[in-house]
C-alpha cells in the first residue's frame, strides 16, 4: 500500500466522504488512489477557490470536513481566498496540497514556492507529511485538527513521493477534542451583567446561530429583558418561522455606533466584541459605546449551546416559545428594490432551504422582509474575502444531497470571482438557484469613494464601474452549461424563482437593478 | 498632500505610468489620488490574478515596471499565482497591497491577514509603508527594486492610514542599480570549455532570449561549434525571420534526458541548469546527464548580453549572418492537428506580433513549425501555474500601446481560471486573438496519470474530464464581451485568424479538438 492509498483509507474511516478537487500532476497517485476506492464523493472545481469554497459551504451545512485536493504551492494560493473565509467561519477543512518530492524541492523547478508559508494564513494546523508510513497517521491528526475547536483548516501538504512509495498505514480515528469546558467565572459574570438592571446586549457569532443556540438565547432575553444581535457576517444563521427575528449589526460604522450605543453591557457568545470591517478616518474602531462592560461567554473553542442552556438554567428562565412573526409576505412587485427581492424571496422558497448570501451592498437589509420565510439556514461572506457566494453554495447542496434548494444572492462584481463555480453546479445537477444582482459596478466602492470627500472622476469610475462592455450573465451561465434568464421587474423575479424551483437543476437569473 | 498622493506623484516621477488594478475600501484614498493625476493609464481586472498577470506581461514587453492595486492580504491572495509567475519570469511589478490602518490592525476585523508573510512568497522586496511621510521614499525604493536583479517582483503594503493622512513627500527616483559585472573566472571558464572539444550546450533562458542576445549566442555558437537551447518556459523568446532557429528543451522528462545526454558541457546564460518539472519515480530530478561540466556565464542579476558580447569577443568570434528559416509556411487545411495550427499561424500572423502561449500538453512542439513566421515575441507560461495566459496577453496589449497584434495560444482549462481577462481586452479595445484550444479535458494530467500504471476510472475521469457539461466559449466570450466563433477545421481556423487580425477589438476562436 502506498502512502496515497493509506491517506485515501484513513481519510474514509475517520468519516471523511467528500473530497473536492482540482489536481495536478503531483497528486496523481492520489487521485489513482481515490479511483481504487468507494465511499469518496469526489467534486471538480475549475479553479482552486472554488474547490475551498465548496469545501467551506459543505461544513457549514454538514457539520462534518470534507478534504480538498490542491496543487503545489500556486494552486493552495488559489484557493487561499476562500480558506480566508473558511477560518473566519470556523469551518473544518482537511486541506490537502500536493507538492514537489522531498529530494526535488531542491532543485527548485518551476512550481516550487514555500508552500507552508502560503498554508500558515489560513490555517489552524499544518503538516508536511514527507514519509509515506506517517501519511495514515498525519492524516487522521488532519481530520481531528480540522473538527477541533469548532472546526478549521488543517492543512496537510504530501509530498509526490510520500504519496507514491510503499509502507502506507491505514490509521483509526483518533478520539474528536473535546470542547473546552464552559468556565463557571465567565457564567456568573455574564449571569451577574444580565441581573444588574444594565441595559445588554447578547452577541451571537461562530456556531451560536444555529435554531437551538438560538431559542436558548432567546430564553435568557426574555427572562432578563436583554437584546440578541447577531454579528455581522456569520457562518449560518438558522431563520424564518419559529426562530426569533433575529437582525444583525449594521456594516456602517456610524450605523452600528448608533445600534450599539445605548448598551451599557455586552455578553459575547462565541462572537468578538464587535469592530469596524475597515478604519475610516475619525471614526472609531470599535463599535460598542466606551465603557460598555463585556463578558464573554463562550468562545470558538467551546460549545455554545451547553454556554446557553447553563446560562438561562442559572438565571432559571423559563421556557418560552418563539415570537410570531406574522403572516408570510405575499411576492412583491413593480421595480426592482431590495425590499421587493427580500420579499418575494421569503414568499417563494421552499421550507429548508439554504441561502448563500454575497449580496454585499444590495443585501443588507434582506433579514427584515424574510423573517415570515419557511424555516432555512441563510450563509454568509463571513471573511470579507468576495467570491465565496456561489462556491459556497455549491458545496452547501452537495452536503445537503440534493434534498435542499440553494438560492444564491449573489453581487455581480462578486460573482464575476468564482463564476466557474455554475459549472460544477451543472455537471452534478445540483438545486442551486442564483440570482446575480447585476448593478453593473462596485456599488460598495463607489459608496466608499463618497467618503473620501470627492465625486469620481473618470480614472476612478474606470476602476469601480463594470459597464463598457455590460456583462451578459445570461451567456456566460449558457457557457458553463446553466440554464438562465434575465428579470427586470419582480413580477418576473418571482415567475423565474417559481420556475427554477421546480427543477433538478441548476438556474440562473439574471437581476437587472442597473 | 496625503500619502496616497505622493505614492502616485513619485510613482509617476519614477516613470511608473501603469496601473492594473482591482481595489476594495482600503484603497479608496490611491484611486482619488490616480483620479488626482494626470499620466498613470488605469485598467481593471475582474479578478486580480486578471490584475497580477497583466502587470507580468506589461513588463514582458515594455521592460519597465507596471504597478498593481490589490486590497488586503486576501485581494494579494487571489494574485499570488501569477505573481508566482511573475517572480519566474523575472517581471519588475511595483505590487500595491492597501491594507488594514496600522492602528486598527489589532482588533482582527474580518479581512485582515498576514499580508506580509503571503507577499514573501513571491516577491524579492517587501516594505509595509507605516507613515504618509514614508510612503513617497518607500514607493521610490520600490520602484528602484523592482527594476533590480533584472526585474523582480517589489511589493509596498499600504495601511489606509498612511494612505489617508497628510505629510506625504514625493520623492526622486532613484539611481537603478547596475547589474553585477560578469566575473573575468565565469568568462573563461565558458571560453575553455568552448575551446575544449567537448560538445557544449548553450542554454539561454530569462532576458538573455530577446534577438541581440540571441544573435550573439548564435555567433558564439558557430565559431565554437556549440548547440544553442532555450529553457523550456521563458518569459519571452524572439522568434520569426532573422532570428536562429532555436528549440527549447523538451518538458517530457524523458525526451529532455534524451536531448541532452550527448552533451559533455553546459554553459548557462541566466539559466539554471535544467531540471526536471516534478519527479517521477526511478527518473532523475536533473535533465543532463551525469558528468556534465557546468559553465555559468551569467545570472538573473548581471547582463547577458554583455555576457555573451564579452565571450564571443573572447572567442574572436566573427560576426554572421543568421540562418534562413526556409520560406513563410502556407496556411495548413483539413483536421486540426498541432502541427497545422502552428503552420497556419506561421502563414497569418502579423509582423512583430506577440504570441501569449499557455497551450500547455497541445502546443509543446509549435516552435518547429513556426520559424519562417515575420518577427516576433512569444511569451510562455514561466511558473507553471496555470492561469497567465490570457492576463499575460492582456498586459502585454496594453503594453504595446495597441499597436502589436497579441495571440493567445490558450489551453481550455488554464483558460478557465482567469477568462474574466476577456472582458479587460474588450474595455480597452486590445487588438488580442485568443484561440481556446478546447479538447474538454485536463489532457497533461490523463497523460501524467498514465504514468501511475493505470487506466483512469469513472472517479478519476471526473476529475480530469471537462466535458458534461460541455463548456461554449463562444458564449462565455460573449457574455464577457467579446465576439467568438468556433472552427472545427484548419481552414476554420484560417478564416477566423484573418477576419480577427483586421479588428481593432479582441476576438475568441473556439478551436474544437474534441
Amino acid at each position: 500500500m502506498n502512502g496515497a492509498q493509506a491517506l485515501v483509507q484513513t481519510l474514509l474511516s475517520s468519516g471523511v466522504e467528500a473530497c473536492f478537487a482540482n489536481p495536478g500532476t503531483s497528486e496523481m497517485h492520489f487521485v489513482a488512489a481515490l479511483d481504487q476506492s468507494v465511499g469518496m464523493k469526489c467534486t471538480l472545481g475549475l479553479h482552486e477557490n472554488v474547490v475551498t469554497g465548496m469545501a467551506d459551504g459543505y461544513f457549514r451545512v454538514a457539520r462534518k470536513p470534507a478534504c480538498t485536493l490542491l496543487h503545489c504551492g500556486p494552486g493552495l494560493a488559489n484557493g487561499l481566498a476562500n480558506l480566508h473565509n473558511a477560518r473566519r467561519a470556523s469551518s473544518g477543512i482537511v486541506n490537502i496540497v500536493g507538492d514537489q518530492a522531498t529530494y526535488h524541492r531542491q532543485y527548485d523547478a518551476p512550481l516550487t514556492s514555500d508552500t507552508e508559508s502560503l498554508a500558515r494564513a489560513v490555517s489552524g494546523w499544518v503538516c508536511t507529511s514527507s514519509d509515506a508510513a506517517d501519511v495514515g497517521a498525519d492524516a487522521a491528526r488532519a481530520v481531528q485538527a480540522a473538527n477541533a475547536q469548532g472546526g478549521q483548516v488543517a492543512t496537510l501538504i504530501l509530498p509526490s513521493d510520500a504519496s507514491w512509495s510503499e509502507g502506507g498505514i491505514v490509521v483509526s480515528p483518533l478520539l474528536p477534542i473535546a470542547p473546552a469546558p464552559i468556565e463557571a467565572e465567565a457564567l456568573e459574570a455574564c449571569a451577574a451583567l444580565l441581573r444588574s438592571g444594565k441595559k445588554v446586549l447578547i452577541l451571537l457569532g461562530g456556531n451560536a446561530l444555529t435554531a437551538d443556540c438560538q431559542e436558548a438565547a432567546w430564553r435568557i432575553a426574555k427572562a432578563s429583558n436583554a437584546t440578541i444581535l447577531a454579528e455581522y457576517s456569520p457562518a449560518l444563521v438558522a431563520r424564518g418561522c419559529g426562530r426569533p427575528q433575529l437582525e444583525r449589526i449594521p456594516y456602517s460604522i456610524d450605523l452600528a455606533v448608533e445600534r450599539l450605543k445605548s448598551f451599557e453591557g455586552l455578553i459575547t457568545v462565541n462572537a468578538k466584541a464587535p469592530v469596524s470591517f475597515f478604519a475610516y478616518p475619525g471614526k472609531p474602531s470599535v463599535q460598542y459605546a466606551p465603557g460598555t462592560q463585556i463578558a464573554s461567554l463562550s468562545d470558538q473553542g467551546q460549545d455554545p449551546l451547553q454556554a446557553l442552556h447553563a446560562l438561562a438554567d442559572e438565571l432559571r428562565a423559563p421556557v418560552v416559545s418563539m415570537p410570531d412573526p406574522g403572516p408570510r409576505p405575499l411576492a412583491a412587485r413593480g421595480a426592482i428594490t431590495s425590499e421587493g427581492v427580500a420579499q418575494t424571496l421569503a414568499a417563494l422558497m421552499p421550507e429548508n432551504a439554504i441561502v448563500s448570501d454575497e449580496s454585499i451592498s444590495f443585501g443588507r437589509n434582506f433579514y427584515p422582509f424574510s423573517h415570515a420565510a419557511p424555516p432555512h439556514d441563510w450563509l454568509h461572506l463571513t471573511g470579507g474575502a468576495i467570491g465565496d457566494g456561489l462556491p459556497v453554495a455549491t458545496g452547501a447542496a452537495i452536503a445537503a444531497g440534493g434534498r435542499r434548494r440553494v438560492i444564491s444572492l449573489q453581487a455581480d462584481g462578486s460573482a464575476l470571482y468564482t463564476v466557474q463555480a455554475l459549472w460544477t453546479q451543472a455537471r452534478e445537477k445540483l438545486p442551486c438557484t442564483t440570482i446575480i444582482l447585476s448593478n453593473r459596478k462596485y456599488n460598495i466602492l463607489i459608496g466608499e469613494y463618497k467618503n473620501v470627500g470627492a465625486k469620481p472622476g473618470q480614472t476612478a469610475m474606470s476602476m469601480l464601474d463594470l459597464s463598457d462592455p455590460n456583462i451578459s450573465w445570461v451567456s456566460i451561465a449558457k457557457g458553463f452549461g446553466v440554464e438562465a434568464a434575465s428579470a427586470s421587474s419582480l413580477e418576473e423575479l418571482a415567475d423565474l424563482l417559481a420556475h427554477s424551483f421546480s427543477l433538478d437543476a441548476p438556474f440562473v437569473i439574471e437581476l437587472q437593478i442597473f
